[in-house]
C-alpha cells in the first residue's frame, strides 16, 4: 500500500497531481533532508581525508619510527582513505539526486547500497580508531614516545580526526537507514508529511 | 497520515475491525518479527555473558598476568557486562510485549530507547573488541604470551565472543531502527503489509 504522498523515483513533481503534491512545504522538506545528508557526507569526507593525510605524513627520517611500522596505524590510514573515497562518491550521488530528482541507480539498490555501506564503513572507522587508540595508549608511557613526541602527537591527531569522521558517518547511516525503512513501508525513499 | 494497517500501542486486534485486521497472516508476521528480535537479544546476551565470564576468570595465580592489568581487557569485560545486563532487560520487554501486546513504556519512548541503546552499545562492544584485539596482537609476539600461553589464549576467546555479541546486537539495532522509522512514518511501531 503506497502512501498518496510517496514521491516515486523518476516521477518528477510536475507529473503528479500538481496542486496536491507540489506544495512548497513538502518540496522544502525534501531539499532540507537532502542537504542535511549532503552536509554529513561533506563532514565525514573532510575529517577522514584529514585523518588519512595526517597519518600518511607521519614519518620523520629514517631514525624515527614510521606510521607503517604499526598495524593499527596502517589500519587507520586505510580505513580513512576508503571512507574519504566513498564519501566523494556519495556526495556525487547526492548532487545527482538534487539536480535530477531521481537516484543514480535503481531506487531499491541505491537505498540499500547507501545504508549498507554507511553502517559497515562506520564500524570500520570505529574499529580502526579504537585499535589505534589502544596502541597509542600503550606507546605513550614507553620509549618510542619519549624520544619522538612529535610522532606520537601527530598519530593522536590522526586518530582523533578518524573518530570525528566516524561520528558523521554514523549519523549518515541513521538517515540512510530511515530511507530504507521508508522504502520498505511506503515504496518510496521519502515519506512526506502533509 | 496513518496507514489503515497500523497496529497502535494498546489497541489489541479485537478492538479494531475484526475481519480486516485479525487475519492470521498479519498476526503471524507480528509474532515472527517479535520472535526474531527476541532471538537476537538472546544470542547477544549469551555471547556477551560468555565473553565477560571468560575475561573475568582469566587470572592464574600471582606469578602470571591478570586481565585487570590491561586497560583494553578491562574495557572488554565492562562493555560485555553492560550489554549482558541490557540484553536481559530487553528480553524482558520483548516478553512483556509478546504477552500484553503493548510496550512496557510509552511507545515513542520505548522505540527510541531500544534503537538508541542498541546503536551505542554495539559501538561500545566493537570499540572494546578492537582495542583488545590490537593489544592482544602486540602481546602475541612478546614475552607475556610466550610464558603464559593459556592467559593469551583465554583473552583471545573472550575477545572473539565479544565480537560475536557485537554482531547480534548490530542486527538488533537494524530491527529496532526499522521500528523507529515505522513509528515516525505510520504512527505505530509495526507496519503490516496486507
Amino acid at each position: 500500500m503506497r502512501s498518496p504522498h510517496a514521491f516515486r523515483n523518476g516521477e518528477s513533481p510536475t507529473l503528479r497531481d500538481h496542486t496536491h503534491f507540489h506544495s512548497t512545504v513538502t518540496a522544502q522538506k525534501l531539499r532540507r533532508f537532502n542537504s542535511l545528508i549532503l552536509l554529513l557526507r561533506l563532514a565525514s569526507f573532510s575529517f577522514s581525508l584529514a585523518s588519512a593525510v595526517f597519518m600518511l605524513t607521519n614519518s620523520r627520517g629514517s631514525a624515527s619510527p614510521h606510521w607503517y611500522d604499526f598495524d593499527a596505524f596502517r589500519f587507520v590510514f586505510v580505513a580513512n582513505a576508503i571512507v574519504a573515497l566513498y564519501s566523494v562518491f556519495e556526495m556525487g550521488t547526492c548532487v545527482w539526486e538534487f539536480s535530477r530528482e531521481t537516484t543514480l541507480w535503481p531506487e531499491a539498490f541505491q537505498v540499500w547500497f547507501d545504508f549498507g555501506h554507511d553502517q559497515v564503513f562506520s564500524y570500520l572507522l570505529l574499529s580502526a580508531g579504537s585499535a589505534a587508540a589502544a596502541l597509542a595508549r600503550t606507546m605513550r608511557g614507553g620509549d618510542t614516545c619519549t624520544a619522538n613526541k612529535a610522532f606520537c602527537l601527530q598519530s593522536d591527531v590522526a586518530i582523533g580526526l578518524g573518530f570525528a569522521a566516524f561520528l558523521f558517518l554514523a549519523f549518515s547511516s541513521c538517515f540512510s537507514g530511515f530511507r530504507v525503512a521508508c522504502f520498505l513501508i511506503t515504496g518510496s525513499r521519502f515519506h512526506l508529511y502533509s
